[in-house]
């Protein structure tokens, strides 16, 4: 008896030892299957990419695509082609309704220190804005560091004043989008903050971290404000407004001038364009990239976001040139109208809820065409321990960064029905020196920064197409 | 007995435990201590940089600064006047004879399909060429893929022609400077074997990793080539490699026609730039940051190496700004001649020699003026172990990589007198697109990237300072 346990014990052993042992050894295999093919991957990208190319094409023969714009239209037609052209197995447009906003004339700002002594100053008026008068509008302005600071001012003082919203970014974060979020409140909601005090214009600091003469737009809001107390916004230069602060500490009673010609028309339908290869084993099961297709209307949109629509673009594409079969439905959405409305964003989302699709994995690339530096992940905690596995597969390619954190507005909608969301995170320093600007143009892309990322991205896509996190809720995989 | 002996192992547990404990205390007080540290040092840069104007003064205010130079005169004047405003306890000028290369005339060339069908295409003289004859150089060309192709060919096809390296880059490797290492062969030592083998004229494709029309040019040498087979030497833009190529394959026997009037004069005086703040504890041992000075005439310099200069001095600047006061002596040292002979890196380390200095290290920044990605070591295993300690003090900066690797050329001869040789390692993805072309500019370095890799540099230099590491050699520390 005593004999038989012992033998029991030690076959047990050896055989857990060898299953251990090949386990082991699979999973080797496997890691070094899934590096050869990521090698290929990045080679791909890098020897015979499209992304540079489609973005020459869609930044510089098209431009601009404000949703509701004649280039947006011609960007929904050029991207559809080049994902026809892939041989993809379906490829689509999916109609939504957009707002549709036009910035009409060229804007004009002056600072008037004295009468008849000016200084021009460049401005740009902000997404959503109301016009100015016709022959424009002159005040005096009152400069507070943020909607706190505008509350806090007595508001005898605010009535009838021009609100120079001037908090900087703040420098000392390294991820700059951080101290982007620090700031944007003043841009999205001082026009409705400062004009429920009576105020009778609003200028924001752009959002830049470097001192130059773009404005940089962006969306506002005026939430459920009467239209009466809706008043003109516009961003103002980052030299433009050291100037005026400068101008107002040598006397508070200047006035400031501006003039912009902006406004509202009626929805009209656009469309977000849809690209697919079903899957070979769980078709049903989808695995989604993107970016968003329209962008403001000054420069050409180049960083925000054609680079995130070529690379998702790409994503397909490099798939199909290294020969991979998907297991699973690999799908790209070029989304429409994330800038003003993200329509599009919650129309794609609205309609996988009504058909019920699952999504294994959506993610978004919606920061700039930079280096990528890694990703983030929203979704559980033991998902992400998963994810954490395949970091070593990437540090041949200084992909360093997996974390927990938001994944990109477009597919945030999606969450109810996505196991897994996650953003590309390319280097931070540059971007917004771009962002909303006549500067987003594509000579500020590099063609290798662009590329890796879409390499990155389609590496992750294929991750968790070739051998999905194991932790997944019942019934997802 | 067997009491006492139990007592003993429990009175020398609780000791054990408690040393152990406290040393665990220690190491993360300190840690904290270095963490705050560091992020005063990342918000000194970030907000009270110098590094940008610094910058913005040689770039634009003298620009290219090649060796004997007039601008690398002013470059000199310039940053002892600046690193003495400093209030170091030092500054001074080291001098050293260096080479004294001359472009010339701008170079001129054309492809010749046929008898007056020419296409001009843009050539730079090689750093170190010999002229062409006064009414240029007209001759067949023979493409090859590099050295070993050339001696692979039939000696009777190169007498009397132009070899054209045509080798690109490899747009694979992810590191540029590797793509550059399997190139820059062709670039420095093509002259001299295609002049051995009667070759007229050598054009170099530029080293490059995008098709544009910057030629770029670098150092060359004849070695102990007889003078009369000393053949000129020029780069061609890579676009301009490329039409030469397909011209070439269209018809073998078309002509190349290049002029250039380079020419080397007789070595003239020039220096090194030097500053330091004495140790408090251990004056003796010093720790070397610094770039070069010279760089070529086209462009600016601005990444090479205008940014590590800058970077350089700014170490000295952030620590007094941060109140750090160092215990071992802190020396920048801006090196004159690293592009086209070393002369000021190794005049630096006679010196070090001749007076017994001991260096703890010397830390380079060569590689432009990039997000900073990490570091690279040459140093034992045992002292990257104890460097690799500190990996994650970085992290929030996002600076991830140490590895053990290659520092920088005017810092390799300190080696016998040095413990650590280190480099900054920055993005290096749009490194090539400016090396040593007319497109090395000021515009083209962004402020928040070039005082994020100072920061990073200061922090090294403060670790290394405040706490070396203790695997040093006996005597060392």
């Amino acid at each position: 008896m005593y004999c038989l346990r012992q033998w029991t014990l030690v076959f047990l052993g050896l055989l857990l030892c060898s299953r251990v042992g090949m386990a082991q050894q699979n999973a080797e295999t496997m890691a070094s299957a899934e590096a050869a093919m990521l090698e290929k991957i990045y080679n791909a990208s890098l020897t015979d990419g499209a992304a540079y190319e489609w973005l020459r094409y869609l930044s510089t023969r098209i431009g601009g695509r404000l949703s509701g714009s004649v280039q947006a239209e011609q960007a929904i037609t050029y991207t559809k082609k080049e994902l026809e052209a892939l041989g993809l197995d379906r490829v689509w447009l999916q109609p939504v309704m957009v707002p549709k906003w036009v910035r009409g004339k060229a804007e004009f700002a002056y600072i008037e220190s004295t009468p008849g002594n000016t200084n021009n100053v460049p401005i740009r008026a902000l997404g959503g804005s109301v016009a100015t008068p016709v022959g424009g509008l002159k005040a005096g302005v009152v400069e507070v560091s943020g909607i706190e600071d505008l509350k806090s001012r007595d508001p005898e003082d605010i009535i009838g004043k021009i609100v120079f919203f001037n908090r900087p970014m703040d420098p000392t974060r390294i991820n700059t989008f951080e101290a982007y979020s620090g700031c944007v409140d003043q841009r999205h909601s001082g026009a409705k903050e400062a004009g429920m005090l009576g105020a009778v214009g609003v200028i924001v600091r752009s959002m830049n971290l470097r001192l130059d003469d773009f404005p940089h737009t962006g969306s506002m809001s005026y939430g459920d404000l009467p239209v009466p107390q809706r008043i003109p916004a516009a961003a103002i230069s980052t030299n433009g407004a050291e100037l005026l602060s400068t101008t107002l500490k040598l006397n508070p009673d200047i006035k400031f001038y501006f003039a912009q010609s902006c406004r509202q028309l009626e929805d009209v339908e656009s469309f977000n364009v849809i690209g697919e290869i079903k899957g070979s084993e769980n078709p049903e099961k989808v695995i989604v990239v993107g970016g968003h297709l329209d962008s403001w209307d000054l420069g050409d949109g180049s960083h925000d976001d054609g680079a995130g629509c070529v690379q998702s673009m790409v994503v397909l594409r490099l798939l199909k040139k290294v020969g991979y079969t998907p297991k699973h439905t690999i799908r790209v959405v070029l989304f429409m109208n994330e800038e003003n409305g993200l329509r599009g964003g919650r129309k794609y989302a609205e309609e996988v809820a009504r058909k019920g699709e699952h999504h294994l994995l959506a993610l978004e690339s919606d920061a700039g065409g930079f280096s990528p530096r890694g990703f983030s992940f929203d979704c559980s905690p033991e998902l992400l321990n998963q994810v954490l596995a395949w970091k070593p597969l990437f540090e041949p390619y200084l992909v360093h960064q997996f974390y927990a954190g938001g994944s990109g507005a477009d597919i945030g909608p999606l969450k109810p029905n996505a196991t897994v969301l996650a953003g590309l995170r390319p280097d931070s320093q540059r971007y917004f020196d771009y962002h909303h600007s006549d500067a987003d143009t594509f000579e500020a892309v590099n063609r290798r920064e662009l590329e890796l990322g879409a390499a990155a991205m389609t590496s992750l896509v294929y991750l968790f197409d070739n051998n999905p996190p194991k932790a997944l809720p019942p019934g997802s995989e």
